[in-house]
């Protein structure tokens, strides 16, 4: 990291790995980076899981009620009885990759490629790797390992930090 | 937004559209503006849903075992099974929405017309309204559309900025 | 607090109470507290439980499918029909908390002993304590009883601020 001293720096630490919360810090990494920011990412939790060479990120309304998905004109949530059927999570991820699609939103691989492009610093929680039994084999090249200790020393030197 | 050299700031990414998490937002807002600090407040994902005109917010213990409701004087939590049958997310809304009444909680809406009386900053995430095809026909008066960038640029000047 | 013009400084707002989401704020807090940053952690809503005198911390996969357990060199996601089941609860609580045990993770109790060792402040939310019906008896010592302008007063001084 340059240490010019305008530039601005943004620190992610990055939990949850889900379909629709793989979005935020991406679209917030790849956008920062496009306006000169400087973007540092710790992956850890089930955020982890977004650093993964094959994704199959997967989204259910299960908890979730404010989940409505326009329907016909109309915005429809899933009843929670039907949600909970084997098959509705991977019928929900289906909609909502459809979804996107169908309104020109980049999918999650294309932002992290774009995220990789740009430069930003990813760090892959090593107390998660371990806790979850993941090796570097099945990460994407280029994340270096890390712990808390190094997302704490980057959020100190950061303008912005959010906790996703 | 004025410049005055020691005006605080804060900006927060709303991203959460349940009962529950649509509090912390506009109470941080409220009573950060209360305290003369400039809010601003950008509306995405699930949580672009707290500017509708009518608000129907919601919420289910499914998947947070942490949310128990006090009960003559226990702390009782709502076994799973239940929670998903149908008309349990209406009943569970309810319990909440009478507890918030009784302990002379503000609603939701109340908070957010505080907010908007302090000239809290608020923007809709355009790329949202977008994707669960809402239309500014269907929010209150006051947001500006805005994207990632609106969030950055606001987020590189703020003293405090929360994802929520 | 000292004021030490380079002490750096953070602070949370905890709001979440399952034993997945116990760890981020307790891990964070040590490691910055162990780093020499002043750390302040204001406890809310469900994240309000993580002050009980006994805890009794639980977790389950319903809303998560990136929740995976590593099992034989595999990782296992639960169906949901399964994991609503009466019991299902329990049952992944134990296998997350014999998972932490057999990798060398700290407990949350321990964890929470070590940020009370390294001064950590800790806030509890006044509102919270009330809605919930909670009081100072059932809670250990130490914090002190606030409100969101007490974590905006501590915010808008630190380096560091994360809505957890």
């Amino acid at each position: 990291m340059s240490a010019e001293a305008n530039t601005k720096s943004m620190s992610m630490i990055v939990t949850k790995g889900t379909l629709d919360w793989a979005y935020p810090p991406f679209i917030l990494a790849t956008t920062a980076a496009a306006m000169g920011v400087e973007v540092n990412m710790f992956f850890t939790f089930y955020g982890l899981g977004l650093l993964k060479k094959d994704l199959d990120l997967k989204v259910n309304t299960l908890g979730n009620p404010a989940m409505e998905m326009p329907m016909g004109g109309h915005h429809v949530a899933m009843p929670n009885l039907l949600a909970a059927m084997p098959g509705m999570t991977g019928i929900t991820t289906s909609m909502m990759k459809d979804l996107m699609k169908k309104k020109g939103v980049a999918s999650v691989e294309e932002l992290r490629e774009l995220a990789i492009e740009a430069e930003v610093n990813m760090v892959a929680c090593q107390m998660t790797m371990d806790l979850f039994e993941y090796s570097l084999d099945d990460m994407i090249e280029g994340p270096q390992l890390g712990g808390a200790a190094t997302f704490i020393e980057m959020a100190t030197k950061s303008d912005i930090n959010l906790y996703i």
